[in-house]
């Protein structure tokens, strides 16, 4: 029974930003409402609003319905992204449109657990001993990652039925890993900053870096343990060799021009999808799902974070710098070896090739470098060529998907997919 | 039947440095030995060589006893302890004296097994990916450590009649968890030097210590994992958490003169003893070994830690350095507040209080400040206090012996506990 409304979600849904557009006329739209949203025409789903189209003038229950729209855009924090409230307070017609993003329909969908994972993460975070361990990693931990990969084990457990409480300590398990990973890469990179804020090794020293990342691994450990899975520890303990080689293998082959694109492949799976795919196994794992159920999960992270890993890679000689807080051409000038310079150089000529020993192997660079580089790049078409090959992880993300039961997660994980590749398209 | 040879080493092994003297009157000493040795008076214990008294001259068989002492010199690889073998080859009488210590005496006694560990420890160590790897843990891994924690989760398993070949795994994990800290304490104090070699962070870089270290737990945690045990996974992970809440620990509380007794224990259990108390405890897991006696193997282990940990901390002030490789007094310059300094700190007059808070934990040290801190840990004898503390805690791992079984090895891990203390005494 799909009301015009809902269709407008469904159709919408598909084209990757969410977009409700719902007239007042579409009574549908008011069925599953709290009745005060209702009355202001705000289409509630999910716990995501969105939208409404407010008539001119208001008349009767004018002024609640903007109370509820103002304590409604509070509560889901869209920082930035509501609609001015003055444009609300005003009666004038809104044709504004919130728009959540599919990692943000997984969180509103997951919100409870998610909280649940948060309080899990706060309390095991905690040491009676060495106050400072919850200052390194509040640092991190309350920096507003996304907290993307918890909620691929919930959203992979609740997917496949799963009504325990074991996934919550997974998905714990995956942030801390997560966390701990960062820290030693802050240790590694001397980054000087880390989701916006200085890294905690400025912030404190390498020696907190590496022994909170240490506490924080021993802590996940613990927690994975607890649930008393073998094959979950199995899932793990291999994912944990994969990022530790990948990150080891980075450090070796990232400046040198040998390096191809299936070294690049296990950097990458190193880097990002190995947690990626680990925590969706494990969510499948601990649900009891079928072998194939299983492997159609692990398939999924695996090319859910290679797509997001070559995508970010990308960006970086592509990007807004506004929007991913990074420079064009960081890689570049760090002399790492990504994707878009690996095919470029697998075309150069003799001397294009000279460009890229003297610029990535010895690292010796000139004003104009990342202006020749991003040339070369244009010349064989390698930007476009590591957009088709996101695509096309994205596109294998979402087809393992086919082996999962329709659920309405498994709408948000494709379009999750489709997602990470969309900041390129 | 104890012969008189054969008392010589009851009796000897029982004050800590195993001297069996056996002369060519003893003729018991023959009995278990290889013929080319007896001929030479050589007793040959557990692989262990024992004493010598080549006659004058030597007459028939001279050059084959010669011969077959240098061969077991050579192969017990005795460095800088063998008698020189010039005066072996003069003939000379000699009453010099070759001693194993009781980790010799273990790593004698379970040979074949902890060949068979540096065989998975080789193995594992490799990175089909990433040779980096190897190329630094090598470095460590050859370095000539005692192995001295695998031995541990080798002695109690065999100690407990255990059959199996899962003991191999966890001695390999206890090693490469070790392995892994140093490497991550490397970075952490910037050491130049370990086990008398430059460390890998010098070699290399802060990444390689971090990362490797990393893929070394990583390793650590697939090998448990294979074992099957939860419970063995279990004591692990909790022995992670306590040696990395101890690092944290100490790091923070390394130079606060408010760090008391209690807190310097917290430490030296992070630090040292609970990767031992973890390595004894599965061992006895493993083996199926009752409750009882899985208990008795954690005390010992932790105790014998603590022992070991407070003996080193008490060695960098009255140690010989050439023995050590350290300086006296390091820990005071590097402000490390360690037992001795922490009970005169607690007895300290406002004066003294002055001159610790100046030289721990303001770091303001002149010429002459080791010489006064020694000079106020002697006031208030707290060498001896904490030698005695150490004794103390010899005498717990030993106590803690006593619910285990009646076994060779049980008298090596005495004799074990008797000599990590016999430095200071």
């Amino acid at each position: 029974m799909h009301s015009s409304a809902q269709r407008d979600f469904i159709v919408a849904h598909h084209h990757q930003r969410i977009l409700v557009v719902i007239g007042s006329h579409h009574q549908a739209a008011r069925e599953n409402s709290d009745p005060a949203f209702q009355d202001a025409h705000i289409y509630v789903h999910l716990k995501a609003v969105y939208i409404l189209t407010l008539k001119k003038g208001g008349g009767k229950g004018h002024d609640r319905r903007i109370g509820a729209a103002q304590k409604l855009f509070h509560e889901i924090g869209s920082k930035g992204k509501a609609p001015a409230l003055s444009s609300l307070a005003s009666g004038k017609v809104m044709d504004q449109v919130m728009t959540r993003k599919p990692h943000e329909m997984l969180a509103a969908t997951l919100s409870q657990e998610l909280d649940a994972v948060n309080v899990l993460i706060r309390t095991r975070m905690a040491s009676q001993h060495a106050p400072r361990i919850p200052e390194v990693t509040a640092h991190l931990v309350e920096a507003g990652g996304k907290r993307l990969r918890p909620m691929l084990t919930l959203a992979a457990a609740r997917m496949c039925g799963y009504e325990g409480d074991h996934h919550l300590k997974l998905a714990a398990t995956v942030e801390f890993i997560h966390t701990a990973t960062l820290l030693h890469d802050d240790v590694v990179d001397e980054s000087a900053q880390r989701r916006g804020r200085p890294t905690a090794n400025l912030l404190w020293d390498n020696k907190s870096s590496v022994l909170v990342g240490d506490y924080l691994f021993a802590r996940s450990f613990q927690l994975m343990v607890e649930t008393g899975s073998l094959r979950v520890l199995d899932i793990l303990a291999n994912a944990s060799a994969t990022i530790a080689e990948g990150e080891v293998l980075q450090m070796t082959a990232a400046s040198n021009l040998k390096t191809g694109e299936d070294i690049y492949l296990q950097v990458v799976r190193g880097k990002t999808a190995a947690l990626f795919s680990a925590a969706t196994e494990v969510g499948g794992v601990i649900a009891g799902a079928s072998e194939a159920q299983v492997k159609a999960l692990f398939d999924y992270g695996d090319a859910l974070g290679i797509a997001f890993q070559i995508a970010d890679d990308l960006l970086d000689y592509q990007g807004d710098s506004k929007a991913t807080g990074k420079n064009v051409g960081d890689d570049f000038r760090e002399r790492k070896l990504t994707l878009p310079v690996i095919k470029a150089v697998a075309q150069a000529t003799d001397e294009e090739r000279a460009f890229w020993t003297r610029t990535i192997e010895k690292g010796k660079q000139e004003d104009d470098d990342l202006e020749q580089a991003l040339a070369l790049m244009a010349k064989y078409g390698t930007l476009e060529a590591t957009r088709e090959d996101a695509n096309a992880w994205a596109a294998k993300a979402k087809a393992a998907l086919d082996a999962l039961p329709d659920h309405e997660i498994r709408s948000m994980l494709r379009d999750l997919a489709d997602y990470v590749v969309s900041r390129l398209n």
